[in-house]
């Protein structure tokens, strides 16, 4: 064990993704925290908020910061966020006249929300390609098996014979409306947060709304129209996809385990699971481990819904859990894409019925 | 207690919502099954797959049937679902002739997922209305009392000043989003279920997509291009929304537990909850309840994810667990909604910061 | 759909339990609150702290008291409770030198906490008694079969012939346990509530453990040591064990699934479920609701624990949260247990392996 | 983000526990498994099942192994399961004649759950001293501010004085019971995992009892009784305490919220978390956590229920879910422990109630 199997030396291969792993790195996170300073004070120079020297110096020290890791480790167990002291080592690098510019009128939860959603931005990229591989691989073998009859079952038992397509149809319907949902989903997820201490941009008076507009441009997102510092539905939304896609794969993956008992003997794979102590065993691993991620995906979304009640104008406790609950199932949807595609190129043959 | 507080006779006045309650009814459900029958029939007569003479007589039973209810009890307890002795208790009311023409290339699934979309169609414009009116009722709170300073909170500690417009701006905002997202979701969720028995429409050869198509527009349903016996995302969306309108509610009642605080004295109620032993006590019961169905229905949302698993063609393990979770979902959102707007109903004030 | 299909009046039969759905009617709750109030008033005059009379007072009317069920619904739907209101008409109907010495000292909590355990009390029995027909009639067939050889499957591949019997002996071991837990765990539930309005039976000075004990004693309960207005750890535990009851039976019956798949064709059944448009289907309907059954009750744990974090002194968000969980993981369990026994009924054969 | 903020370069000093991360790593996992082989081993030497000299050739391997945790990974992600490649890699350091007897009559489930459980053995100690720590610092806390009286609240309302003793008191209660609770529970999740490919040992004759004992013996675990592949009990019990553990933890996390809010001002601190934008703000960050950690324990307690549903003699697909939700409830558990004890040691004063 490990905290958790996605990063375990060897379980990690098993049931990890590296890719998305790496797009939801604490490095990546970092880079777009400090994007968001520098935008945010080039937006700020350009309406006159903070000066000109200001921004550059800013952009300057951003563009070549190294953290200190310890610090920021030691504080953020205090402060209960990253944001105090990233700022403070950040401020330290720069010229006193400077260093009140830095952060001018933003919150912690505008630097950590935004630069969430940047990372997510890169995990729809990756998603979107991976639903692709997915999608073109089940074509693949529709194209190789499509037209054999193989046995519909209902409640498990027998019912009329199918051309083995029409079950592919039902598996990769759903993905295709994943996939086709992504633009309008993105669109929501991928919003700006700003609003300040709490939430009211109260230090920008009537420039607020324009410094809104210019600071999501700059940084590729969608303005917020209002802060979004309580109303964590765009999450909730994500994460009710990201089940779906999961639960999506594992039925695919349920399906094959089912056809691949050897009483049913539907299928067939080019490598499958061993057995410490049956050497004839064919287990189908991936398919199988499919499943058990989609449960877990399906338990989380509970906790992360859980997460978006946040009290006040600004919460601790909600926010916490929501950090708790979404890299997993990230993490965990990533892994089914990944195995999906392994366990449909692994599929050796599709066996006709036995007349 | 009793199965569910939903229904018992005392904390039914609570958390129920009776309006809603007769929309999930079992003789709503009744209706719309035998909706489906007729209309099966009118299809198929008009499309020569049945005489035009069975499709009246199918007619004139389904406007009359009084079905047997413990009869079909006793058999939905074999069966697993309700429709083979609902079938045959009408069939019984046919003549000879006609008796095969009923229920015609459908299976049970067909009948009951799409009595189910046609209730929730009257749950969505219930909830519609009642969604406009919270918002109704917030617009006359900011009427009353928007222009007041209140103390923002973040992290549960005094931040600074807003007023509590803004506060209200953020109750509302995401019920603004999700009142519209009910067109494109109800057009998601409503959809015909037609399949017959693993999905193909055997029966109906080249007709099959001609049928489809009549039969949705008899029923007033969109056509589901294809059968979704085993495709349960219109679902899993449709409780995402439900809970994310539950988290939305739970929110305006979470804050308002605490501005009630007789610490923090902000907001007093035209009525509260008394106390057996405490006179002088003045609970915010409606605020807290609201909380509780919020929690609740997140729970409930990973209990229907988990049901949409459906393995091979047709699943009775999923299904029915989509039947324990989802009604207890429609109703406490239903419970959340009239209990909000009673919440907000009962407002007597809200206090300015003391200077 | 109705709010529940534990009530509903088809799916009733198959996912419903009469007899525990009785033990947990409103109705033996209103007579577990009025063993409360007159073995309190009992009680606190044989220690001096009310008179004789009034308690005899109340032990007459609460002997015959007929609640107004519309008045109690509609102040319950206002105090958040059922107590207050039902104190109320109680004392309506005592002579007005009485009144003040009922539900003396006490505080809503303490009556529905104390009638709930008394409930569980019946159902723990209800359930012990439903465990020992499940474990006989898993021994009726093992004496029936044992000695038979089937194939034992590991990730679902085929693995090594083993005798049934050892099936049969994992299928029950889980049962054996919970079954031997009930004393310890019905110990650890079925405790007085008593704390009065703050937890500190401030009235009642040193005289308040005697009373504890003395009412405890009365009503068959265990003293509870402190009262557990906030701490809900045994009622987690409870359900904990509801759960784990239902993933035992769930077990039987993915098994049996499996087993009946045409396939494997291990074991066959006097009835089963018929379909509405395949006669010659044979679904295996009883075995797989086991499995919905407790993926439903593990996903209300979660709501269950979720409800059990009290904040303050009492709670009335986290305690309401309770009385939406605990009724179904109740019914949950109830319903398995039934279905369970009838599943094993049911079992026509337990076929040899092929040779 | 990163997978987990259990081991996030900055958020795991916030959210982790560096001392039961190391418990439960990989390391260690590595380091019971080989004392499971070589005990084995042993075990089945002396009772002459396998040779002496056999044994001590794997006793010595087992001693200085160092595995290829590439090829660990590679392999795992394709059989589902650490134990054939490690089982191979063990084998290659043997010499011919003893290949066959490493690993005999074992498989892999028998090794990983048996490490499991060594590595539970480890962490219940753990808890256990963190227990001791909590209820440690709350007897101080009592000594030093036992006798003040704070106000109570009930229903989130002004209740009634209550000496600040009592709250304290519900706030150990619960912490005792579990502490009471380890022995009983350690005996019940260490048991030893010991059935062979299909729960038989059939390889061991009227010898696998003996060797059963012997081996638990030699591992410091208790006898399992039967074997317990599908028999996940012990570990639901287990993570039903883990959850109880975060719950009570919460409760003293939000408790101390809420009497930090300023308008309460029960409570100070001798450290708080600070603010990026607002310098005066004294956040309670670690009591909110606890809440945060709590809600998410309560949550994946689901998720690890749903996996307790072991299809056949050995399931993939319930295991693995088991393998990603355990850890991350021990590590949310872990956190709330030493969170907690840093909280109480934070406390500065106890403010007495405003006359």
């Amino acid at each position: 064990m490990s905290a958790t199997p996605f990063t375990h030396p060897a379980l990690g291969a098993l049931l990890g993704n590296q890719q998305v792993a790496s797009l939801l790195s604490s490095e990546k996170e970092m880079t777009f925290m400090l994007d968001f300073e520098r935008e945010l004070a080039a937006a700020q120079a350009e309406l006159g908020i903070i000066p000109q020297k200001a921004a550059e110096e800013i952009a300057k020290i951003t563009g070549s910061f190294e953290p200190d890791w310890q610090k920021l480790a030691s504080k953020t167990a205090q402060d209960g966020v990253i944001v105090p002291e990233f700022v403070r080592q950040l401020r330290d690098e720069l010229s006193d006249e400077n260093k009140t510019f830095l952060h001018y009128g933003a919150t912690s939860q505008d630097v950590v929300d935004t630069a969430l959603v940047m990372q997510l931005q890169t995990i729809f990229r990756q998603f979107k390609e991976d639903l692709a591989g997915v999608l073109r691989r089940m074509s693949d073998l529709q194209d190789r098996f499509g037209d054999q009859q193989v046995m519909a079952h209902t409640r498990m038992q027998r019912a009329l014979p199918i051309p083995i397509s029409q079950k592919m149809k039902r598996w990769s319907a759903p993905l295709f409306l994943l996939k086709a949902e992504i633009p309008e989903l993105e669109e929501k997820v991928c919003k700006l947060q700003f609003g300040g201490p709490v939430g009211s941009l109260e230090k920008f008076g009537d420039k607020a709304d324009l410094l809104t507009e210019k600071l999501s441009e700059k940084l590729s997102l969608r303005p917020p129209g209002t802060c979004w510092h309580t109303n964590r539905m765009s999450l909730s939304s994500f994460a009710n996809w990201l089940s779906q896609i999961s639960i999506a794969m594992a039925k695919i993956g349920q399906d094959i385990v089912l056809m691949a008992q050897n009483e049913r003997g539907e299928i067939s794979f080019k490598a499958s699971g061993g057995s410490s102590a049956m050497p004839h065993k064919q287990n189908p691993v991936q398919a199988e481990v499919l499943v058990s991620l989609s449960r877990y995906n399906a338990a989380l979304l509970a906790a992360l819904h859980q997460g978006t009640l946040h009290e006040n104008e600004r919460s601790g406790a909600g926010w916490t859990l929501e950090w708790l609950s979404l890299p997993q199932m990230i993490m965990s949807t990533a892994a089914s894409l990944r195995i999906g595609q392994e366990l449909l190129d692994n599929v050796a043959e599709i066996k006709p019925i036995a007349s």
